[in-house]
């Protein structure tokens, strides 16, 4: 299946999830480690979507999201190099319509921090946590969406 | 906002519900209506999509969805001839990529039988409680995608 820009797009206002975890960590200095995903998650029966999807950015992993059940799996782009080089800029070309827009732009300022390293140091930790505080603040009123 | 047709099918690809009720009424002699509807459920944070969606079709209604909580809106549309002359030949002319677009030819059937008048008859009531039998199936599943 070919992936159309505008589709993908409305997929993602629909179903995509630009997400910061923030890890303890006993390998680095800092204590924590930052680890930004952007994320697809569908049930299996559409599992040849997010393949195209991959297909499309080129980069990219098609698997099983265990915490969810057997019958889910995702799409997610986890290396720094291809969230700077091909996700950042793919959504700042293909604009976002939705308020994942806000989300988006806040995980592109978290990854252009870690670009500089800054994620290494306490100053720019503690800048990361307090704008991940400011992401997907919907998604708890969302699960009742789906009951 | 001005709708792009792709990014619609896309978000109605994640978001959208094709979805057929069948309800007990003493009204009717058969003993029930059947009440499809087209939907698209969002936070209230972006109510002016789902607007922007009305003012595409022309046509539907915005409104709070009560089960739904506080936060939950809905785009959604009722009227059998808006649906057979605007929504159905729209999703004919721009075909959702997931498997949502079986759900959206069962949809299709039943809508065209109601056309017809086949839902008054016991035969054809029991033929789209079969066909409402093999909707949606992978909603269940996906309550867990979202927690």
């Amino acid at each position: 299946m070919k992936i159309n820009k505008n589709w993908l797009v409305g997929f993602v206002d629909g179903e995509g999830c630009f997400y910061i975890g923030i890890n303890k960590s006993n390998d680095l200095k800092i204590g924590y480690q930052v680890l930004p995903e952007f994320r697809i998650v569908q049930h299996k029966i559409d599992v040849q979507l997010l393949y195209s999807i991959k297909d499309f950015f080129g980069h990219g992993r098609v698997v099983y999201n265990k915490n969810k059940g057997d019958n889910i799996m995702e799409y997610r782009v986890r290396k720094l190099d291809t969230l700077l080089n091909i996700i950042v800029p793919f959504f700042e070309k293909n604009q976002l319509q939705s308020k994942k827009k806000l989300d988006f732009l806040i995980f592109r300022d978290v990854v252009l921090m870690m670009k500089e390293g800054k994620h290494l140091t306490s100053y720019g930790l503690q800048e990361i946590i307090n704008k991940k505080k400011q992401m997907n603040k919907r998604d708890k009123d969302k699960e009742i969406v789906r009951s």
